[in-house]
């Protein structure tokens, strides 16, 4: 297992998961974000060229403050696609786990249709 | 978060969800699946060039259901990739959640080996 | 559904399930995997191009179990991304099921950066 795996400009991350499960949702999400937010950079791509993101929550309860720390990091012009279910999740700590799809920096530029 | 995510000749959209709770299985993936075909239409792609679908159910017993639907929708030359299990939704008034990726008609065509 | 869509340099498996459902995790894990390569292979691809793999299990109690037969079959120069979470799935006896993305061999050698 790879935390990320980069082909023909696009690059995918591993499910990510948070590091303190003392952390509530929001501090987890955080966490998770960040450490995104490194592989991402890591791979010559960023927050900016996100494409695809799926969410995982061990509640769907936590819906609304996992979405509060999301939109505050998110480039507001470069939102992905996105989807949320609730699953079990590896750890019974975990609240919440994010796997992304993102464009490379030398790859074409996104855009993003909104109908 | 965007409904639709364009990169390199490819579409990913959002979880499609239904927008009337009253409906059964049957009425909410034919729902889900014209939010799709709308979505796709305005990135410049249709039900013909889907890559990859993931379906998540609210009960798995409503498979044969939701899959009547799906079949019956979809272009047969150009079945995408799918993948379905059950999950807790963001409502629990969903019963079916979709995100799928698709080729975008600029794009190369797309081909469907069957081993 | 198609069990393969090849776009771009890129396929994209169906959701793979084991076939003989008497089997353990390990079993169907290794039946799993098995598939895949035969659907890799006949999409011009192979383990070694992985690009990213959605693990759903049954139960995630058997996730060491899973993660073994996965660890002994993977190209480890190459492993893909990789999510793994807890759903309940299309039949109740299956215990693990796979979908994944990969490169075809006629596209662009994937890289894995590690940061």
């Amino acid at each position: 297992m790879s935390q990320a795996a980069v082909h023909g400009g696009t690059v995918y991350l591993s499910g990510q998961v948070p590091t303190d499960l003392s952390a509530d949702i929001r501090g987890q999400t955080a966490q998770v974000l960040e450490k995104i937010e490194l592989l991402l950079a890591a791979a010559r791509s960023g927050k900016s060229n996100l494409i695809s993101a799926t969410v995982w929550l061990s509640d769907m309860s936590m819906f609304a403050a996992m979405n509060e720390v999301w939109e505050a990091w998110i480039d507001p012009g470069n939102a992905p696609a996105r989807a949320c279910v609730e699953a079990k999740l590896a750890n019974p700590g975990y609240l919440v786990e994010i796997a992304v799809i993102a464009g490379t920096l030398s790859s074409r530029s996104k855009s993003s249709p909104r109908p």
